[in-house]
């Protein structure tokens, strides 16, 4: 194998593949970059059996072939080498020799034969979206996966698809967030749920302009996501998702409309007094036209005052301040309408056009102070 | 205790003097800055009993006294208040009450009896250099001195002056890093071991503007550096420091000229097939015309050629890449100058002018290899 591109195509393609190397694995063969030089291209590929990636850069193949390099010293080689055309050639012993300028560099490569390519794409069943629309709901709602990993689909995010109205969900138990969006076209109904990990990976390489699009195209056990030159194909995690209509059908006859950017701020000065691990509650208490936010611990006391609109009874009620604060960022308006019922009720935060819904549980802070 | 100031004023304060809170200790009082409000001033003090910071912010006063506070938690929730005034109250039973427009803390305070005040400076004894100079002599020495506190003068670096020069260096016992500066006066002669942390410390703080001035007064026990409003007290080693001048009087026949920016990226590359705690060296091999790098290790190898100009005898001959590089990253000029004698004895970078001078003994590649 024989290729000549530039510096900068190399280590771009590398950032974005890498994005499939695992942290850590036994299996060395998937800590490693398969070069594959063809013809009429050059493609790089990483798969670690979840999530595998892949892309193409430009570059002149002098002599086909492939070659699996170890991903972590070969991106850190590329981008240290000077600015100028990068050679990498591979003999029959798997040894690459990488030659840029003066600087040369030798590498024991591995066989593409070890290498798990990925599936290929069937092209028909799939939608379209703008990066910017997906860069935003995966911010918007990824923090409220679990980490946990007892149960598999709360680690990952709801995608349902009804006519032309795409629904993105994600819950760990103690809170939902929820994010429509309207498609250009109507499609079949669809319902999968894609690995939070995953997401978080496509979020870090997608440029996230409104103009160009990702096509999601939907098979068996995978999810694949194809935007500029790059496809990345995950797993989806198998199962019924949880029934969020019923999670969200309570009643809610306290409204209060609050400035975000005021409560959030507030809300995080008061997480300084909690140390980390500590359950300490926010404790929000609502009368007519005030808001006023406390917070207890050992290390001091917090009070503050917020101006509100309200409307139904006062109410006392406590949060995890992490929960609220997770929330109100990922909302952009200026002001936002929060619902509630009882102290031991949720909390929702919602906009009239039904584009988010977050949903907070309470934590009973009589007993817990 | 009773005094307003901006949030600014109170942010930049704080910042400056927690660079003399320690990162560990069992004793609570050294992790608490003192705010010290008389009638014509507000100061804050933090102090170590290694290293001491105080500084002068603007606010005014309405009743003099003085708390001493946790310095992570007010930092952090000053940092976070809204941009306002701020107002620290504080009562007989040391609660400290911290006021911005709507919100409240109380946080527990101690007495500033409790606390160790900065000495008072002597104000006969002192040396004047920008900020600008001394920010950078730190810059470009301080990464050779020791970490292993078994020998306390090598944590240190000696500073020392004879007439108008003053000539700062450290060393680690691999490598020794010199540089000298003209001053603008005439001083009686002096010789001070500063602990690196001080000067790690101080570099952060000062702005490096060429215009502002620093202070450096010499005390029996103490180094002082007052600057803008602030004064940083540190303690010296104490003890004679290493004879440099004899550890520099080699002989060195070789001598190559190079371009530094080549030199640095081609060593910095080389690292790359070096794992973390390997003492892998990069060899050097020096003809005329051409200086070759190469480094073998387990995970690759690489070699690379430089273009230089030479007197003297061909050499081949191992460093540290570490060593090269700090040194390199040290120096400002783009072409650099290295001496060499034997592949046992030290490579010595430094200018024509005696403005740095940095040593760095080689590694016996034949036994390593």
């Amino acid at each position: 194998m024989k290729m000549v591109c530039s510096k900068q195509a190399l280590v771009n393609g590398v950032n974005i593949v890498s994005k499939a190397i695992p942290a850590r694995t036994s299996m060395s063969i998937l800590e490693c970059i398969l070069i594959f030089a063809s013809n009429d291209s050059i493609k790089l590929i990483a798969n670690d059996m979840e999530l595998g990636i892949e892309t193409t850069i430009d570059g002149d193949v002098n002599d086909p072939g492939t070659i699996a390099l170890d991903a972590k010293i070969f991106g850190d080689i590329v981008k240290r080498l000077p600015d100028g055309p990068i050679t990498i050639e591979s003999d029959e012993n798997l040894k690459a020799k990488i030659t840029c300028l003066k600087a040369k560099f030798n590498l024991p490569g591995r066989s593409g034969d070890d290498f798990s390519y990925l599936p290929n794409i069937e092209r028909y069943d799939y939608i379209t979206i703008s990066q910017y629309t997906l860069k935003e709901i995966i911010r918007q709602t990824v923090f409220s996966i679990s980490e946990n990993e007892n149960n598999k689909l709360m680690t990952g995010e709801l995608f349902e698809i009804n006519d032309d109205k795409l629904r993105v969900a994600s819950l760990d138990g103690h809170r939902i967030s929820i994010r429509n969006i309207e498609l250009r076209h109507k499609y079949e109904p669809r319902k999968v749920v894609v690995p939070g990990k995953t997401l978080i990976e496509i979020s870090k390489i997608l440029s996230g302009e409104v103009e160009k699009e990702v096509n999601i195209f939907f098979m068996e056990n995978y999810v694949i996501f194809e935007f500029d030159r790059t496809v990345v194909v995950s797993r989806v995690i198998e199962g019924e998702y949880f029934d969020i209509d019923q999670m969200m059908s309570g009643d809610t006859d306290i409204k209060v409309l609050v400035n975000r950017k005021d409560l959030l701020s507030s809300i995080e000065r008061s997480t300084l007094l909690v140390k980390e691990g500590d359950k300490k509650p926010v404790i929000i208490g609502i009368e007519d036209e005030r808001m006023e936010l406390k917070i207890n611990s050992t290390i001091g006391s917090m009070t503050e005052e917020l101006s509100i609109e309200k409307e139904g009874d006062d109410l006392l009620i406590g949060f995890n301040p992490r929960f609220m604060i997770d929330a109100l960022r990922a909302v952009d308006d200026e002001m936002v309408s929060m619902y509630f019922m009882t102290s031991r009720s949720p909390c929702i935060i919602r906009d009239d056009k039904g584009k988010y819904i977050y949903l907070i549980l309470p934590i009973n802070f009589k007993t817990v102070q």
